[in-house]
């Protein structure tokens, strides 16, 4: 998305990926789109296949040990979500730099980042042959993950890298059925933590909370069945069954790193920052910060005017923080959590219960929650 | 306020304390009146020196790192709080209960309870000069506070208990100066909590965070100063100084008792439920609880229809739950904590600044605060 939006301006770049394209493809992972993420594909010319298959949620389901509550986006928010996966974001994108003859450089690994506090940091890097490079620029941006390279360099230079580890996780398994329902179930139990989402209308995606270290052994399909529909059928809803195609465990991690930039090099997405996967806010905090850095770069570019670029860090990291909070505020309050001992566990179970109940019974708590679920107005990209 | 309640529905009651008239009367203590206390104390004629000394509140201030965000109440909610302590309430309902020649026992102390199983429960007491009686009763109400003995026999019999232990507590100090400010002051920074409260326009009590095992002497005047400036003077406001008259310690508790009630036998207020003084709801609670049971009692004693009291745990809990979540949510949200290590710390430091903004600066967030600060719909006692 830097390198389209770097491309509408007519400031060229180059995307270093490691993995083939078919790899990044194919790749199957979720995604929900918040209302700035689908604005900014349709308005930068890749929204069309978006418009045409992705499920558009104006809302979600609460379900309280088998009470359903709905949060109503359209009537708090007048928004929508996007049920529409990561990778499908990125067919789009790689076809459109594509069309646009952008220099996508797939099967290459960066070796190292070098002099990005000069005029002219340079990236070394190796493609799939074993042949070496070095690629110089005016700018470099670590869009390279949560195990990011370029990171390093400014945690390694004095940047703080600021975490949480929560005491659960998620089993996560892919199963062929039809949809359990229209929207999005988050379901709280006392025995834990279900979503109910989807992939396409034979293709669902469920999560059940977890301990961090179960193994997908540990998890029959008997209990799988057991569990969900325990945590998540409700008044209006059961959980509909199928083959289960895959399991697996998702950690939950938060990071934050401040600052985002050091010299010419700058951070963006889970390169900076890591949520947990309850909100949802992943790829749109990724989309955030590119709309924050690309004006900022255009206008370093073009008119050699570094003082936008400069407070790029300073600009991106509130909405970090918010969308840190949002994304624990729904983990804790959806997920049990043992405490020291029985009766503290009581306490926080019943507390949560009862926040809960605060939250989906008040027009002021659903709106919270609506407001944050589909998120904040993104940075604007005309101000160049 | 419950003898008082039976008395209008001509229900005899006798209230056996502890302490003397004058003990009761004289111990200072904090006061923040819902809207639900406020209209109790009015409707059955206890309100006449409440609307006449009482300092009315339509909001309060968060102050965050020196920047003030007001939460208007009545903007949001279209009530207020009264600003009236404890003690002043208990000499209002203490002069209207003997100026209609209640039984009001002071200086007894509650020796047992017996037989609350039965249909004729017993108090056995023993007055200040030794002597020993036992009382009986058709139902016995333990308002007995704390370290209740009603409720022992409660959780004696399988009754749970359940508790939270905060890592914090606050450093309470009385001054001699003029008000701060109009209304109260709940104030964040990094190094910790301080709430701006009042109890005259010439008596102030301020209020800072601080560790559960400090001590009055490792808080010199210079060192409370220096922390209330640090901590509560904003862009509107700076902290009145005068002569410091107390210093005290506060910890921090919840806990919660489930049932409230055992046969004959009935717990409310801090006997069944502690909260943290975070969110000043400990009265208020109590208060609603007694809305609760009155009508029930008034009903068993005339009607002999016992169905009503055997719902009375059911009906108070989800409300006791609620404000513990209220209390425990803004001791969370404004206090500053030690996580394992300094990244967590600094984690969870920005997170809840991040949180605080998304709540100050959004109506809904102000709006979900306002409301439970001032309070849910209390119980109807109109209900027989």
């Amino acid at each position: 998305m830097l390198s389209h939006l770097l491309h509408l301006e007519g400031v060229e770049s180059v995307v270093i990926e490691k993995q083939s394209r078919e790899e990044v493809e194919s790749t199957v992972r979720a995604g929900i789109l918040e209302q700035g993420t689908i604005d900014l594909l349709r308005k930068t010319g890749v929204g069309e296949r978006l418009d045409r298959e992705a499920e558009i949620d104006e809302g979600i389901s609460i379900s309280i040990a088998g009470e359903s509550h709905r949060i109503d986006f359209a009537k708090y928010t007048g928004k929508q979500v996007a049920v529409y996966p990561q990778h499908e974001v990125l067919i789009d994108l790689i076809a459109k730099r594509l069309s646009d003859d952008g220099e996508l450089w797939f099967d290459t690994e960066v070796v190292s980042i070098a002099d990005h506090e000069s005029d002219n940091p340079k990236v070394h890097y190796r493609t799939a042959d074993g042949t070496e490079g070095v690629l110089s620029a005016d700018f470099v941006v670590g869009a390279d993950g949560s195990k990011s390279l370029a990171r390093k360099l400014i945690t390694d230079d004095g940047g703080l890298r600021m975490k949480h580890e929560y005491p659960f996780a998620w089993f996560g398994i892919m199963v062929n059925a039809p949809q359990t329902a229209p929207e999005l179930i988050y379901a709280t139990h006392p025995e834990g933590f279900a979503l109910i989402s989807t992939r396409s209308e034979n293709v669902q995606r469920y999560y059940l909370q977890c301990n961090p270290d179960d193994t997908p052994d540990m998890w029959s399909d008997d209990r799988i069945w057991e569990q969900l529909h325990l945590r998540a059928d409700s008044d209006t809803v059961t959980v509909s069954e199928g083959e289960i195609t895959d399991k697996a465990v998702l950690r939950f991690r938060s990071a934050v790193t401040d600052p985002m930039q050091r010299g010419r090099l700058f951070i963006a997405g889970d390169a900076a920052h890591t949520v947990p996967p309850t909100g949802a806010k992943g790829l749109n905090l990724a989309m955030a910060d590119v709309c924050a850095l690309a004006p900022s770069l255009v206008r370093a570019v073009k008119k050699s005017d570094t003082s936008l670029l400069d407070t790029y860090s300073e600009r991106a990291l509130p909405r970090v923080w918010k969308t840190q909070h949002f994304s624990y505020w729904m983990s804790s309050m959806l997920h049990s959590v043992p405490a020291e001992n029985e009766m503290s566990t009581l306490f926080q179970t019943n507390r949560r219960l009862a926040e809960l109940s605060t939250v989906v019974t008040s027009d002021a708590g659903r709106q919270l929650l609506a407001q944050q679920y589909v998120g904040w107005d993104f940075p604007s990209i005309e101000a160049l």
